[in-house]
């Protein structure tokens, strides 16, 4: 192992798990390193503009640990810094080695999704060209679950866990009264459906819902829409759908794009409104039912009061695992998982290239033929990543977080 | 105690409490009472279909009863029958008295908000001029604390807890980019504010949000809003700002119907489009900033995997008391709650007068004098109501609920 510090940073949007995922790699360093762990403040941006913060000396108790991993959204910050391909513009690379080479950073541990996964590809690539030793590891986090190669992503299972919660209380809720009434729960994923699919986990005892559930992966078309959710409201009054925001009609054209929604505000622009809106207003038109649009919004990647304790510890292996394989000499890879048996994960390096600009959805022989619910196959794939709970400390009726100093 | 029957309903909307309350009446009826508990499905309506269900056999068992205070929604389900005046009609009492003939209903526990206490009221002097004996109490059940005579309802204390928390967390997720942004969230209230309110018991540790509160009950000025946000994003780049949906200016005029709103979509429609939408495009389109508007919807209401313990306590004790009181012969009151010292509630009967069709809103003098803050008055009012957590069981990596076989 070369002697010298180790850097982490956290980019793309925050999930509930990204910080499990830090405590990983901190636990790593802690456990296998005696050199300084750097945390970078807001990502890249952080590291250009050599803003670290000390890891070692605010998570060397594992106190501090333990608020860590129950604290939502990315700890050290975020940021959209997409970086430039070094064949256009090599200038970033440049400085980013001098950065290394001033603070003797000799280990680069990168925690994202698709955009992040290509930052440590394109990092990991220019530093073959260069004369300067340093190991370069992307741990994954999306709770869009697109990420290529790994089994799952970090950070979906909790997402996974709230949604399906979230519609099994729907149930009950719009259960209450005995009328007609149609709720469309409008559920992140512009281009994959994995967040939406998880709805389905919702069914069991007591709850039937999701009726149906549309994802972009099939296309929605509007007319069988209406007729199956006129059938079911026949049939049982209230009914429950989940989509995806990023539905999409048999030609590619989203449904929050399409001329049912082309609301316009007294300025004369176009209001924006979600595919959500779009369906609640075509049943209500179309049908004459009672209906109500309802967005999953923030909660999806922020409630850390419900995470699952599945996600939680695999987020927070497979940070340190990728920091371990830094530290042993790996590079240019991303540690993911892999399911064997059913279900254990193993945590194994992976090719990165394989993984960055590739969105993986939902394969489409998980979804049935009419295009409107998710089959048996999904729910045994995700079934396994919202299990168990794992609770944050309260204080005042509130969970504990932990912030950086700003 | 005369010799006979009890039935107890559940009516309005639903909330993460009332089937604590409900619970609570159950169990102080297999204390003491060795006649049927009868409830009814779907309140009053249940009671006029004469469509009940056998509460002692479901709920004997305590399991049955643990399930039970953490199912969200009512457990029997609710109505939005609205009871006219005994002196316009009085055929509905009379058949609700010939029900009770026939049944041998001796006492009658009703469990609600607003509209389910006039029901009570208006029974309960009908029975005035009935020669049979039966003893009517009312249960209070309401997010929006707006039930006048008892300290807060049951129900408010869990709503203000998945508020806070969710605030709390959006803090996070919103400070995660160095980046100006403004977060506009709107919370359930159309005339109290009560609910928005507890947005301010996010504050306080690693949790400066909300920076800016609006509720009903003083007058919003879009342009001192505007200036305020501006001042703050400045100052601190991000911004949450939570708001009542039923914010009005200082003519009574709801924003939500203000023409800053008079969107319409393409079948010539008034765009029904919310509070927290009309601001985010004032701030987008007055300021340029990064604007988004969430909406916390049923979750306030129905979030019971985040139950506060001790609105579910004393939401479970109003109603046992409730069911005592009337089985030791109080009839025309509700049971509320009395804040004795700080903090301990006692339960008391109240006079159902005072209660029903009266709105409680939160006191001008817990606003601050510009009209975009709460004070301490209020924090201190409302934070013992979200102390403690209670969780329900989980199978399968989801809360479990009971439901009433249909």
């Amino acid at each position: 192992m070369i002697k010298g510090n180790l850097v982490v940073g956290q980019s793309g949007g925050p999930t509930a798990a990204i910080n499990a995922s830090l405590c990983g790699v901190i636990e790593g360093a802690l456990e296998h390193f005696d050199g300084e762990i750097m945390g970078m403040v807001n990502g890249i941006e952080g590291l250009l503009n050599e803003n670290f913060t000390d890891l070692r000396k605010t998570f060397k108790d594992v106190k501090a640990r333990d608020m860590l991993i129950h604290t939502p959204s990315a700890y050290l910050g975020s940021c959209r810094y997409k970086m430039p391909k070094s064949s256009v513009d090599s200038s970033v690379y440049e400085k980013i080695f001098k950065i290394f080479e001033k603070y003797n950073i000799r280990y680069f541990l990168y925690i994202g999704g698709n955009d992040s996964m290509d930052t440590v590809y394109q990092l990991s690539e220019y530093a073959k060209k260069k004369d300067y030793e340093v190991y370069i590891m992307g741990v994954p986090k999306t709770i869009d679950n697109d990420l290529n190669g790994t089994d799952h992503c970090p950070g979906y299972g909790s997402a996974a866990k709230f949604i399906a919660t979230a519609v099994k209380e729907m149930h009950r809720d719009t259960n209450v009264y005995n009328l007609n009434s149609v709720l469309i729960v409008e559920i992140m994923g512009r281009n994959a459906g994995w967040l939406a699919a998880a709805s389905a986990l919702a069914r069991g005892e007591n709850c039937t819902s999701p009726d149906l559930i549309y994802l972009p992966e099939a296309p929605f078309v509007m007319d069988e829409f209406l007729s199956d959710v006129k059938a079911l409201v026949e049939k049982q009054k209230v009914v429950i759908v989940a989509i995806s925001e990023g539905i999409k009609d048999s030609e590619g054209v989203y449904v929050c794009e399409s001329t049912a929604s082309g609301a316009v505000d007294n300025f004369g622009h176009k209001y924006l409104s979600g595919s959500g809106k779009v369906l609640e207003n075509a049943v209500r038109n179309n049908l004459g039912f009672k209906a109500r649009a309802v967005e999953l919004n923030v909660f999806q990647r922020c409630a850390a009061h419900l995470q699952s304790k599945t996600d939680i510890e695999e987020s927070r292996k497979v940070g340190k695992s990728a920091c371990e394989a830094a530290l042993s000499g790996t590079t240019g890879k991303m540690m993911g998982y892999v399911r064997v048996k059913d279900y254990e994960i193993s945590y194994e390096p992976m090719d990165i290239s394989m993984v960055a600009n590739v969105e993986k959805i939902v394969p489409r022989e998980w979804i049935n033929e009419r295009g409107n619910n998710v089959n048996e196959k999904f729910v045994q794939y995700a079934k396994p990543l919202i299990m168990g709970e794992d609770y944050p400390a309260y204080s005042d009726g509130l969970p504990c977080h932990i912030a950086l100093e700003k």
